[in-house]
């Protein structure tokens, strides 16, 4: 791709040569001549005047230096980040992870539903009445249980479970090894120290433009739903518990786990490996860090909360502050007690005086 | 099914029409005309005089008030939730995954013994060698490897992996995804700073009643067995290394993680992303907050921990107390170093006089 | 196998009858007679006087007792350990997962390149360009995507999934239900609150020797490579993020998670459920505690972290030293108040004379 494709792609002009031939992008701090990459945060602006690239998205406040390869080309734009996606995209043009059609070993049973232009991989099994939207494609390996709904667009990844009754919507994506609609934890203790297993009868519901990374595990409910709202995306490794509501564009990272029956709002960001207990009401636009533990419903919206117990971001960081200092906080009283008791003995000689 | 019908089935009576049909089971706060629901919690109670549920199945100490909707009859009952449970299976009767016999893509080779009744999915592959009791179900996608046993009666979702020579007990359920009998992780340092394998040449056991959840793993033994005992629940996302012993009954929530021979007694309760270090022994009836970090051995049974590195329970929420506090505490102390500072200078003035 | 063919397999002598036949490896605590067991462990030389093995496989300085059963023979090694290895391997040879040859469901284009002596079981599917070198074994139900690359001697379990792109070295073993190239966790937001989804085109490698436990998550990067590098073992359920980089001959145990861009070094010991923040740069020979939470760079080569967030080994065990004494600490200081004051009023007493 000539540099001068790029910058009508991008409609952005440059201060090189628009015939340069531009074959790959890269990171900054990795491209050479005849690549593309961009600087979006300050920390990266270093490496321009270091790489051989030959060309760098920048944003308009961003200006030559005398440092400079001559060679590289500076593409100012309004949000560089946005226009290098751009540019990647161009380069590598999403590709279908199956070939058109339905595989011949896949068993799709006559009261299965299947739209147009749906791709369905090896060995893919169906169960009765699932429905499957135009444009879907199932990779190898996936089982879908009786009922299933799959929405239009929607990509499941190989080796993905959908068990019986679960609705996807559409534009969903589910990577490998996931497990939805798996039974919930729940039992009911008996007499003799033995449960007895509750009946887990109702479904999950993945709404449109959810992301689930691989090998998650998203019960079903009790009774109801699971649902996971519009526009959700979760990293890898995630449980969500029966009966937890997740609402819109809530981004939750890896490792992550949400007990039964919690809601949890649309906008929040919940880091990797939090722990949330059951039956909590987490407010819209929460931030948790990293290993937080919530014990609490949070009725606020927009507050950041971290560690374990979570506490609110500013008070758990003070603490951590004198935790950190508690050797010498200790030290400290220990001296305080030495000066008291020598005070002590002394206001006892001076009241004898 | 007529109202009547759910009396004669609870062995109760009520106070309203039992010629009313009903539809539906539903939570208490969802519930609409037509449905039955329960009050169990008395949290739940207030949504008594809320609700338009046709019927509601409460205890014997729970009576009408003037609030509540004349139209929704009160079922009392010893037990509101385990009549519920009852009615629950009434209208949802546990459906089989699976139709009747072996899918012809099912790979049984000659040296397989498979008992009556048992239902096999599509791609399901099994060892020489298995022994797969009557009854049992192996979903979609199901592998066995060599000299595998399964019970009577014992169900394995879609894509579960069990690695050769492990032994499942009857009435086993084991969830998609999960794995049982992977190699342990043991390697022996070598002199370079690369690490032996250890072969691990054990198998695992999983004892009759054991529910284990979806994406689980379950590791064979080094030498011997690794074994989970009568009646425990795994919930999903869970690690079982090498050689641990889990005992009879103990339910472990989400995400936890038990190292390398380490033995749990019975009657345990282990909280979501709890984690228990190597080589301990734990005591029965143990109770564990989540995302504890166990990094000893129990030998007293009964108590609950909570923390990382964990605490008798009633410890570490008196140190939780003084941690929320810390700032304060050092403010107080500083306040102290103040006051004794001009303690010290003031007795030195009146020393002088 | 007579026990002089196990002297005569580790070089070694001992004080017993060359003639015994040993049926079984067992552990120190549990052998009986027929089986040979070792010591390596201090603590384990207890159980020399208690045993029935037939011979137990010692260090050069432990020699017979009077306590100890005269049927048990004592075989001296140098390395206890390390020669017990070679008779467990003795007992138990390796057993292929795979019998020889490729199961004819497999699904392998014209376009894929299998090389000599390659096991391939039921239900695998390999995807277009695939490149399988000589003697590799892809067991039951793996799915490679299109181009991956799996070097010599390569052992997939069942169940694994390998996306497009994805490149393996040699000797590596991967076990049941681990996904491998799956899309690294990256989306813009955008004005109204919803994520763009970031397109992920690199790749990952792992190097030769690598082994990954099961139900494991490595992510593709958004470009470039994530890599594993040669010799390192990760324990099971483990996520890997976008663009991590992970030295050589570094262990890593179960559930723990490094997020995206994170580089580790070589040598490392990660225990287990730790997680470690994206973009950090770890130096080599770094040891953390587990459940730790590292948050920021380690440049030092050689320290070990514990706690969350993360401190210095020896610092940590100081501050949690204070922490579970904090109750106390709390009324020491009380005490301490109530003491200055009364000095206080002491002091305007003695001053008012």
């Amino acid at each position: 791709m000539k540099l001068r494709d790029i910058l009508v792609l991008l409609g952005a002009q440059c201060d090189g040569d628009e015939n340069t031939q531009i074959q790959r992008v890269a990171k900054i701090e990795e491209a050479v001549a005849g690549d593309i990459s961009f600087v979006s945060n300050k920390k990266y602006v270093k490496f321009l005047s270091e790489t051989n690239a030959s060309a760098v998205i920048v944003s308009k406040d961003v200006t030559r230096s005398s440092h400079m390869n001559k060679n590289t080309a500076l593409v100012q734009v309004d949000d560089p980040y946005v226009s290098f996606l751009k540019v990647l995209v161009a380069f590598h043009p999403p590709k279908d992870p199956l070939p058109p059609g339905i595989h011949p070993t896949a068993i799709i049973p006559p009261s299965a539903s299947i739209g147009t232009e749906v791709r369905i991989g090896a060995y893919v099994v169906l169960g009765n009445g699932c429905v499957v939207g135009s444009n879907a494609r199932l990779c190898h390996g996936v089982v879908l249980g009786d009922e299933v709904t799959v929405g239009a667009n929607t990509l499941l990844y190989p080796n993905v479970t959908i068990r019986e009754g679960c609705r996807l919507g559409d534009r969903v994506i589910i990577h490998s090894g996931t497990t939805i609609g798996s039974d919930g934890f729940g039992f009911a203790p008996k007499g003799d120290g033995s449960y007895e297993k509750i009946p887990q009868v109702g479904i999950v519901v993945i709404e449109d433009d959810v992301e689930i990374g691989a090998n998650c595990t998203v019960d079903r409910a009790t009774m109801g739903e699971t649902r996971i709202k519009k526009g959700t995306k979760l990293d890898n490794l995630i449980q969500v518990a029966h009966n937890v509501v997740i609402g819109e564009n809530t981004v939750i990272a890896a490792q992550a786990g949400i007990s039964g029956s919690t809601t949890i709002g649309s906008g929040a960001m919940i880091g990797g490996q939090v722990g949330i207990t059951g039956h909590l009401e987490i407010s819209d636009n929460i931030k948790m860090g990293a290993q937080s533990g919530i014990h609490r419903s949070i009725r606020e919206p927009g507050g950041t909360y971290f560690g374990s117990p979570a506490l609110p971001h500013r008070e758990a960081m003070k603490v951590h502050g004198v935790i950190v200092q508690l050797p010498e906080l200790r030290a400290t009283v220990r001296e305080l007690e030495t000066k008291v008791q020598s005070l002590l003995q002394e206001i006892e000689a001076l009241k004898k005086k």
